[in-house]
């Protein structure tokens, strides 16, 4: 009796006098959380409405589990993907899913059913202090793509060489929203919150050695940065990042 | 030569043949920073544009202290505060400050020259997990007043009652962007973020005993949560939590 | 609409022509999460019933705040508990609340009515490891006791001393459920568990100095005990380890 | 002499004379540990009787010594198990055990000499937070059933969409022991245990990335729980949970 | 029936045909821990014959506690002692307990019935790389004397004025068993090991600041010393470091 | 017009009265940092003239990035330098690159376009305490050497042997400047700082097992070391100890 | 025979047939460790002539202990200070210490015989993040001033305000030696020796809250830094950083 | 001139007036270092008399390279061994060492001249909680053999099956020093010390999982064990334990 037609048959079964309120009520006593199935349901449609494409964490799951789920993920969705997904799984899924596409440098498999287009106001930039963080930083990209948003990519803009990066204030200037990527000491979102005049993200990464401990020092630094707002994702989420940059915009648009 | 009007001069002193090209470039060598500087005043106000109050962080500075940069920043902002202030320090603090304002829960000492109001579309609703999370969530809440922003605050609606949360389900369904403070296992922004459909703010906080670590076994819930796209912030610091808020609602005006 | 008696009325509505199933779909429609709302009573109701005294936990809570609690709870219920709660604190409750009982050495401040008896079967057995355990333990004790089980105490049995341990065997071989406390490096559980045939519940406490590290060494002794089935608790946690005997007992008499 | 009947030849050889009772005490010297001895052979009737099957922690064994003593354990007992047996070490012990079972997911392997019947009263109900948890729930689900215990399956109910978790609330409500197995922030045991009125063990997994450190943080999450009584595991210990369960509902059955 | 004579009798009585073989075979039942209980006299008596004085560990006991502990061990044993006792608690013992002795530096309380008297082979040689680390090593020293062992004293040799070290070769060369205390970095166990021909024990100390963690980075030093067969202490252990040297003592002193 | 051309056109247009003061203005608006660029020109500069070569770092790129980023800096740098090049990677890049070096040891790859010579007074003096600390040490060395500073080696002086590092003070007495590489333990820089009267850089190695951590207890040992002013690097930082080490060097050769 | 003295007569006795070569060589066997004793008398001499001042950690010292070594010292050398001495400790010593400068800020005592002046070539440069690190900064500063260095002091330039740090530019360019001292995320020494072309040492600080875990996440930033050669110091360890910096300005100068 | 040979011809000089007393001076400055040379030697003759193998620590070096060592070793010394050699670098080393013996559970290699006898007094007793801890136990039982030490091998009796240990308590009796080890929680050197008269000594292994930490969790437990006196090794390290223990036998045969 999850749903509502079942819960108007029901109540219309109370109207026509062949169920007792009495016993309605006893049939509804559970209702609450069969109810809550239909909002479930609800939520479903939201994932549909806001345009973030359904999403598959990939590791732990054989290739064969992925391409089942994003079969029957296709069937409904315009975009289906799978996150953390290596070469060689991606070689392995190729066979079973039609239509697959792949990101390599993003780590991201992903059915589309049409070319993904901006259908969202405002950018979202993304900055990395080096050229390790690139994968973090592209599948923060690529998530920001295939969720309808448009991306401004600057690389390599560490604060060792500071001039690299104030060279490009500009682009620090006009972002809507700011997703920083940084490995090592990850001391690039404190700058470049310093200088923003919007919502910045910062994504710590695993680059680096010895002490960065696979990215909790970058973590550490991001987490305390005397730059204040800046939101924190956990270490090489850069997944995680965009889907916050994405709420922010939607929000925006959700608030004019 | 640090502001505009200083480097108009010059140029115009030039138009008039008074100070040679040769000599102003020399005078221009440092312009680079010197102009910084004067994109540093430009800094300044864009913050009181932004309407975000000048914040002073309390620990570590004396009253005195305290107090003269109260009231120098005072002559030119509609608002001032200090944060992590206790009542001892506040009571050595009335008497050198003039109208001087005391949130006690928030620990948060202000110079208001004019009551806040609310000058920016959105609300910031704020959820603790328990009782004791308050102080952290008030931080948020006033430093999020004192800028210009609505805020609703839900209190106690921790998941080990997941009931009382889901009974204030509309709070998280209607608001535009959510800041969740929580000590212990921290697994609230979790489930809020389950639920919400804006940008979800955490905030870990020192609540707990044992392996809670002061907080740091519920930042690192916050950073590990399967929810994806929380932006989490250091322990116990609301003040950044509402910093972040605050962006994002101004953001979205911006965008509009 | 949250209670039962509305939804009787709703439903009768419907049946008498009043309101259209089509209206009450309608009205029923965030029915599910006003039901929760009455779920919650029924929470209410079940922990009256299952005779768990209500608890305060103390810490970050002002004696006015914890006596008015404990007051408004004293109503309607039999036994209400504080935990953590030091002898100053208790003086300053003392006055504020009528009737008040203390236990010292568990740190408990309790609202009773009657004097608690035993109504379950079955015996809560606590061993404590050194002297210095003995708060933790009766944390425990004292939680166990006024939730209406038989406690068998233990004191002073630690591993160093296995022959202590072995001439209380029958303590160990006659328990329904076992609370072991211990502190330093906390392997009094890995032998008790080698020795019962019920299950173990393992507390480490914060005792010990230089690498106990405030009772993490003893937790991760137990953690990774090689006698399989132990149940761990935070460091200190007596009250939650006495909850989960209780439980198990309660199970217990509930198959039967 | 460790064996009662030794004992009593010798007691009796006193009471003929042909012992002196000096003689007979200084023989007896030693007997507390054979004596002791002769306690553990009635453990290991204890292990028989309780119907525990017999286990062996498989890594750092080889498949000739895994072989050898499954081989040897089989011939006493009705059910022995080898826990943490890779795919590979199967392959191995195929060709050298007789009749072999084994559960690819629980990565179990055993010795059965007759299809394992539920022989005790009462349900062990098993849910995890998501599919990566599975290898672990699954060690649960199969240790308990080879143990004799009915179990109840729920996977997938993490907190991030709670309305999955409450549409099934009557699996909790009706468990008579939870065994919850959550990684990342290991939220679940957290609403479970709000929801439960039976014991609630909690396993931590090694699912997650960036600082879940290998299932630290879902440990600690578990063990900060603001549900009071929830029983805690080492990370990836579903054995454990089984047992502990085990436990809980032979306690139950032994105190009718 | 714990004790010998107990048991003798009963044997006696069975030699006597007052009790039955099968009598005496009941009540020898639980004779294995009563026996145990006997051991542990046995053991008692053991800990009087080695000369190692009784101990009470201080902390979370109260002065009324040590005091009545120190007065009943008093009448059995020449020497008791209790550690880590501050100068308040002496001053809280002394008017309890009679003819108190308070060995400020060592933070030691003992009752003496007369002064310790050197009764084994052999010298304790203890060295500190600071002055700062004289706590600790005063606790080892007094312990070690109390129990009759010779002590040498050699404070201040740390390794960053290496020469002050080697100038004391001798002390090094001619130790019989050597106990090194040091904090900070901790090395100088390092090169004591390398120099000495004895079993060196190392003791961290909690003396420095910063990353020295409280005692834990002098701990890590020692324990990976590339000098090998140093025992290690836990942080702050001058107690336990003269026991294991007046152990290793008192085997040379059995190997005769 | 990041040049100084550009604003030196600029400058005389204004003086010619082709633009105006006005116009100028706007146009400089951006000067900051368009003229921040012309720094990083000439930081550029700098560091062809301090002869630092340039330094690409390996992990994270592929063999066809690196040969790339070698060629087009070989193009105006005399020596361009990888580190962290394993030899399977060093096969990969040689055929890509013409006259390409390799230092097993050091695992630096270089693109050398005239023998390094010792440009610069002074020598740096590299010590390790044992013989698996030698690639961290020779990665000092010959990032050292390439930079054109005279280095002098001394291999397995650790402090468990301390007559072997004093059998050679007279190379630690006539350093310039000193850098100490040291697993394990990490002792070795306390005593040599103890005995050099020269800046003392200290370098952490991963070498050990167990609580060695991968480097970090050698790392807390430098950092704790009671040895006054040592300079301590990240775990494995050969190549920045020598830069540090050529810093010295090179202030010593600017001050005269 | 420690002293050259002895060792001159024992040769002459040789020359003149007193002593045998044969009975010198016996007597020279333990010369090479009283010989040493002799070198330290040189180390000692050396301090006196490097101008560093002696030193004395204040932490675990009784006032009347300083008081002692200062008076002791204060007899051969021209300035001896005392670090970590709080203000209650200053006004015990003011009575016991003839002539005691207290430098509150740097928490220096220090016997002064004539006002400091700058003995040595170069400046050393003091940058601090924010005004709570100036306790740290002012330690290194009249450490340096005490040992005869001229100090260049920046107090607040921290990088979340990068324009602050940029305007003072000249700063950095023109350093001979760069301390760089930052708490909460460190991230200032990046900046810094991204700019330098001097040596860096960076000094973290305890400041700081939550995630800063009392200065090792700056300490981390400054360890995981991209910009290559920087020395790291012991948390709020500016004396160390004073004794580096002229130990590489003492350095040039020798070399030259 | 490091030899006494050479130093004895300086004196023969300056007793035939070849050398003035004021050149042989001159010419001994730096003998203490050389003459440290010679005690280095001398050293190297100590550990020929003690009769402890040669060691040469395994990882990081290369076949070629420990084969080399071993061969120049061998010529001098009757026992060389190689500590932590896994079975292909033996097959790797067998061809080039001639007579080489594997221990393959010690993971030890040795070069023996003789057949090792036993040459000390006393025996060291080895016992392990499980049978994964015997390559740790294996290392210890081998290198005290090879350095001539009887060796009394007891295996699997962890502290959860306690009678296990209690039935060969007569081994822990009859001890002269006992080396426990033990993984997963550590507890069996707390019980051992509190049976055993002689010195203990704990050596932590990485057997286990989850939060065992590789060990970690066992030597915590074993640095806090309230059994008083227990001298602790670093993870893993069985060969120091044989060290240590042997000191201590030494020991004891010195002082007869």
């Amino acid at each position: 009796m999850s749903d509502p037609e079942a819960l108007k048959q029901l109540l219309e079964a109370v109207a026509q006098g062949v169920v007792s309120p009495q016993n309605a009520l006893t049939e509804l006593k559970h209702l609450a959380f069969e109810a809550v199935g239909d909002f479930a349901k609800i939520d479903h449609h939201r994932q549909l409405r806001t345009g973030f494409p359904e999403v598959i964490w990939g590791p732990g799951k054989t290739p064969d589990h992925i391409a089942q789920i994003m079969q029957t993920m296709g069937d409904r969705h315009p975009v289906v993907m799978a996150t953390r997904i290596d070469v060689e799984t991606y070689h392995q899924l190729q066979p079973k899913v039609h239509n697959l596409t792949y990101f390599p440098e993003a780590r991201i498999c992903a059915l589309i059913q049409a070319p993904p287009q901006v259908r969202h106001r405002g950018t979202i930039s993304i900055l990395t202090a080096g050229t390790a963080d690139l994968p973090v930083a592209e599948e923060a990209a690529v998530t920001a793509e295939l969720s309808g948003f448009a991306v401004n990519r600057l690389w390599d803009v560490g604060v060792a060489g500071i001039h690299r990066l104030l060279s490009h204030r500009h682009v620090i200037e006009q972002a809507d929203v700011l997703i920083t990527v940084a490995g090592m000491e990850g001391a690039l979102p404190s700058v470049v919150a310093g200088l923003a005049d919007c919502p910045v993200i910062a994504v710590p990464t695993s680059v680096g050695y010895g002490v960065s401990f696979g990215g909790v020092s970058a973590l550490l630094t991001m987490l305390n940065s005397c730059a204040a707002g800046i939101g924190v994702m956990n270490i090489d989420n850069g997944f995680g990042a965009a889907i916050l940059a994405g709420q922010i915009l939607r929000t925006a648009a959700r608030l004019r």
